[in-house]
């Protein structure tokens, strides 16, 4: 059989570890660089390296982060009455493109004890200590309204439930963000259980 | 509006410059990456830069290789009286999926005119070189059929079409691979430029 340079077959094995990219692709996109673009490849190097070694998380919400805070934690424009907690970052950028405006706290991950998840991997104990103002800086204390964004999971729902409770130790309102039909879902099409989520949340139409 | 880390958006940026990779799946790699498997980014980052700064063309067949001449070309094991003429260094590894056993000579792109690619850049005064047995070494000379396996496209029939006429002026046999229906195609689903190619290249069955 060929022998592809073992340069080559080590590149192709180490793409195939991305997430949605199979052995095709990656040879693909090998193929493709080492032809065509040489300098987007190295680019690529230093890019993977330097986001490796500087971002970590945010000290108060978890997110990533290139400082001990992170801006969005920093920024007086943003209205920290609000704390919208979330199961990862990617879930942070979505709640943007929401147009959500008060601050975070991002799990990264749910409760999963199978994988030895717990609450102390999620970081429940800063969020505790956010919520009772003491976690260093300016933060928390003031957080009048926790909002559960975690996904609609049954391991989102436990870790909503979980959180729900070290919530109400304090005296702060928590909401979870309404299940139902998405916007342009047609009833037909809808699961059985999103619809009697989406009856059972029903609202009032006022004029 | 939300701001990532400086370096998490030119990762992603340098990742939606691979092929077959948009915004969205950049963005959901570079969070893989920053959650979970920090060490696979860091492989990948070193894979790249090894098989960019080590990969070159082999000096005979222009394929990719890690050594001046390539292991295909140097092997005593491959019949060196055939010489399949292929656009990449992909159709190189369909080939020999394929079972094929002769050598190999990769264009690394097909005869474009508007996009400046003439036989110079696609190394045709190498192939000349090679078929007269004139590359050096011990290679060509002793060649007798010229299998023309560029891709079934305009460019790569305009290519195969061009280097036919270099062929001819050896002494040397010269095919084109036979195009036709695919194994398991079924007619009706046939494009009918593909059905008249196999119609005119039809066999006579012999029991």
């Amino acid at each position: 059989m060929h022998a592809e340079p073992p340069r080559l077959s080590a590149l192709i094995q180490a793409l195939c570890r991305l997430p949605g990219i199979g052995k095709k692709s990656a040879q693909r996109i090998s193929y493709h660089l080492l032809q065509r673009d040489r300098d987007g490849a190295r680019s690529l190097a230093a890019g993977l390296t330097e986001a490796m070694d500087n971002i970590g998380s945010c000290q108060r919400c978890r997110n990533f982060s290139e400082t001990p805070i992170c801006d969005l934690c920093l920024s007086d424009k943003r209205d920290s009455s609000l704390l919208c907690i979330v199961e990862s970052p990617v879930d942070v950028f979505a709640m943007e493109e929401a147009g959500y405006k008060g601050k975070y706290f991002v799990l990264m991950g749910h409760l999963s004890p199978l994988d030895g998840i717990g609450p102390q991997e999620l970081g429940l104990d800063k969020l505790a200590a956010y919520l009772a103002g003491s976690s260093g800086a300016e933060a928390g204390g003031e957080v009048r309204e926790v909002i559960l964004a975690t996904n609609s999971t049954m391991e989102g729902e436990a870790t909503a439930h979980f959180i729900n409770g070290i919530v109400q130790r304090h005296d702060i309102r928590v909401t979870r963000i309404a299940h139902g039909v998405p916007l342009g879902g047609e009833l037909e099409y809808i699961d059985s259980n999103t619809l009697s989520h989406a009856l059972a949340g029903r609202r009032e139409i006022s004029e």
